[in-house]
């Protein structure tokens, strides 16, 4: 039974394995005031091409929002989000938990626009109603759609005319950055959002994902946050070290371009074969539409995760690739594509 | 220029002034220990005709349902209500601030349904999905509309299926009770929810509302919750005195018909004029959908809100009764109503 | 039985229910957008002599402290207060319920010192602390003694360095302010702290506390945060009505000068048995230290708390006045002090 | 410069590293779902003697505290502990943030009795205040002392009588459970608390601890709590590996007596030169009190924290040893003693 459930099955490239075994016994400072996570940090302002950006590496994507958003929102308002984000959907209420709303709208392919986000903010209008505050987006999306850089400058504007905090969650941001029809940097996003995250879990790391923070009003007392919820690693230099690895060189995006190649040769396999798809994705989550026989088949030989019904004989699934894919292992799911 | 905006215009019914008046010097025990309380409490237990409910005498509806539901539910769990409900539109986040989702849905008329209910059920089926588990709904609705005690029932069997708490915002209970096509009585409810309140606020008192606690695994150490939201009201008795007026023979029901009737006067008049209706409504909120020119005119004397913008030529607006609407305003209204 | 337990356990002054009855049957908009609330707190300004704070109207205390206290603090932020404050004690943790720890210490009589604070302030150094934010204190406080001008002088100073926010509970404000040994006027407290409340519960009328915002950068976006907590009366006209009661002349001073007159009789009487106190006051709350015997007979005719255990033999009883209190009532009590 | 600062200066023991380095290209689900977790879970069993137990792994102890008390209280209980206790003073009011109050006292030694948890009972009689519901304890503490057997059954009868919840923070429970005056085993601990954590930063993992939820009553729906505050662990596998080497033989043992020896080398070296201790320890924390001239100079060579400023030439430091700490070090360390 091969997975394509995810793209953490696996454990984290040799390479960031490597660093840490050679520097498994040095001593370091606790929580993150250590050497590895200060290199990889000056490291990923140069990446960023932003010097004054402020930079915390925590554990997972989910601690990630939490913190930031229940830190950059005052306690009457909320974040925008579309109705498929994960922060909606898959974190269990973290955000409600912190005391916010999360005020959703029905969405296409999981990305918001300058007229959702308008609409949302015209009709909060008074005290009676929370206040709109941070848009969330993701990038790629939970469907696996990428914003372009025509899309992102209109989402800011839109958010700086409604006095809007823009985040954007990059859980998958490596995947999103290294698609072919993608036309955003790294100094683009940070340039256009008032903070991101660049996820490492689901990119070749054990775990981690390094905090953004590029809006200076937003900077303040941080770490207490961190500490707060949880996340302050007290072996942050675990977290140092493999960012450090993941961008001493272009290993970042090495990794996320092999998880994006192996999901294409699925995609136009399957476009062969003739079958639709959910989205259109050019990343490594790809969602398509097969006849219930075949699901059955395929998942005789692999795992993979149901996205969503769509008739009585059809169904969406999701199939995720990542770094850690094999390609015979793709070819042979392409193989087995034909009833 | 006279206001349909809210039934909360005016203070007091007379009765209960002198009630207050007259009680004015005597010395009680504070935050409702107080002989008043009790003897209000005893009233209305015997009018929902179950003596082992819990009952508590809050000042105000937000209040009420920030301070029950986060009192009911546990930290994982959410509320599900409908879009248009109270505690999702108008409560500046109040759930969500106790840590709560709220898990909202369209409905036609502010009503739920069993069918919208499992639908909720059903897409949230694991941790990492909020666990919902109480099923708010109002009556009379934010639209007017009311349950039939088939609806109620239906609801009921929908909720203990699923193990689902049932809540029920009575703001507006009185309305609904007297409402010609109002088959549910407060014993019904009482016996069909496991908690709900009975609004005196928009029913001719100063402030008050009892929320009356059904279900015995909801009812321990609810003072707690009461005092640490900062509702435990220091002089109860005002609540308790307040409550023994409305409840000792049948003033609240007297005042709820006679904002019904008002209402049903303005409803009859503007359907005679051949003007629609955002919804159909039975009780002292109605929502009719005017042409432009004729709200123009109609706000040089009367104030209303605007509930919803239908087209370039209508919109609708909200016209609220209350036990204080005078007749003779009504009837001239009605006179305006011809352009 | 005659209650000496607090100052609550009437009604209200009649010229407050008078001008409730008075104004009852004319319609006002909602929630403190009303002319009455318009008026009190213009007039307040007057009083306090100045124009630019922000003045908001409450039911209640805890309400009023939690509603601020959480909005005027960021996350990782607590407050400070002496342990026997009302935000540590008689609260059930509503501060902390908001998500803000109370650093408390032991004080002798209730009030905070400089150096008190200083220890605290000193003590969280990093991000694994929470930060020190706001001092909390009451005047009179819960034990009945008074800050000085030169004390509150000294309190604003430490704050200011320190960066942090001085926040005065006034429940009790009218004892204070015209206990004889008050030196402090309601601009001196205007000038030196950030935040303020000035109680009219327990001075008089049927409930009421004006929230007063001196500090510009605390202003901004109140009334979301009063409707989040359940604080925002729908009625808010009964607290306009009742504070421009209170203050368009001085009935509220006269008010507090009879309940602090009353006291003052007990304690001269008491003095004169030679009984000892708990704490110096000056004010409406006398802590005398009685022999059990005595505390036995007087309970037979009046009702008090018992404030704290001292030996064996003796305790420490709680007597409160107010405006209410009768003078007869009160030379009777100090008859029956004759064991 | 050698670091006697913390247990968590290195990164984990060898045979943690290659033990994720075997298994590192394995797929497994996600979330701790995964064979490693389950496996290492049933070993944990095994060694507590108890097949009942619920376990969850997390990444690290504020976490674990955080997400274990919030889901245990009710909105309006509270937490006891030593005004020492680590979720009182280094946890960023981790606590206060879910909600709940930390009632604190002053112990000698960092750890509770029964007659400070009697106290608190009694002194919290009425729903003004908060409902003291879990003790919180430390072993070791975190000032190195241990809790008997005796002492822990004393703790365990006590809050039986009073209902409370016992709850135990191991994070350095290997160092109490391998030193030579511990009568306690995990087996007995798990029979005497309602759960405890064991941890794994502090004694040779990268990270993790184990929380062992005991009583029945805690254990409903725990995974959707660990979510919810952003502990899940995406490759969860991670921490299954990591218990599975540390319990599967002693290991967790063997490094835990490391460490308490190599401190009690320095402990008998400091006796020997007349130095006093803040407080007793036979673990890996010790807090010699030293002439400040003496800091100085060790200062010169080796890093570790100020405990607490005795008087004007005395100052208590913290030093801790750990599984990594090297015997020639410590021998180095002892030489330097001799100003």
């Amino acid at each position: 039974m091969y997975s394509f459930k995810n793209d953490y099955s696996e454990g984290a490239h040799s390479r960031i394995l490597n660093a840490l075994v050679e520097t498994n016994l040095e001593q370091t400072d606790g929580y993150g005031t250590d050497q590895y996570t200060e290199r990889s940090v000056n490291l990923l302002k140069k990446k960023i091409d932003r010097e004054e950006v402020d930079i915390h590496l925590l554990v997972g994507g989910t601690q990630v929002n939490l913190t930031a958003i229940s830190a950059f929102l005052r306690p009457h308002q909320a974040a925008i989000g579309a109705d498929t984000s994960h922060i909606n959907c898959h974190e269990t209420g973290a955000i409600e938990a912190t005391g916010h709303k999360v005020i959703t709208m029905r969405t296409k392919d999981g990305k918001l626009t300058p007229n959702l986000i308008q609409n949302v903010v015209d009709s909060h209008s008074d005290e009676h109603m929370v206040q709109p505050k941070l848009v969330y987006i993701s990038n790629s999306t939970e469907l696996g759609t990428l914003y372009t850089k025509a899309e992102l400058i209109d989402l800011h504007d839109c958010c700086k005319r409604n006095k809007l905090l823009l985040y954007l969650d990059g859980a998958r941001l490596g995947a999103a950055l290294v698609a072919e029809e993608n036309d955003l940097t790294l100094a683009d996003i940070a340039k256009l959002v008032d903070a991101f995250y660049i996820g490492g879990t689901k990119n070749g790391a054990l775990f981690g994902e390094a905090l953004v923070i590029c809006n200076d009003e937003l900077k303040e007392d941080f770490r207490y946050f961190i500490k707060q919820k949880g996340g302050l690693l007290a072996k942050g230099r675990l977290l140092g070290i493999q960012f450090e690895e993941l961008f001493k060189d272009d290993l970042y995006f090495e990794l996320a371009k092999h998880a994006n190649k192996m999901a294409l040769m699925l995609k136009g396999a399957i476009v062969n074969e003739g079958y639709k798809f959910l989205t259109e994705s050019f990343t490594n989550q790809q969602f398509p539409i097969f006849p219930n026989n075949l699901i059955e088949k395929l998942s005789e030989k692999y795992s993979f995760n149901i996205e969503r019904v769509i008739d009585s004989n059809y169904t969406a699934i999701r199939l995720v690739t990542s770094w850690a894919t094999k390609e015979e292992i793709v070819l042979e799911f392409i193989e087995d594509l034909h009833l």
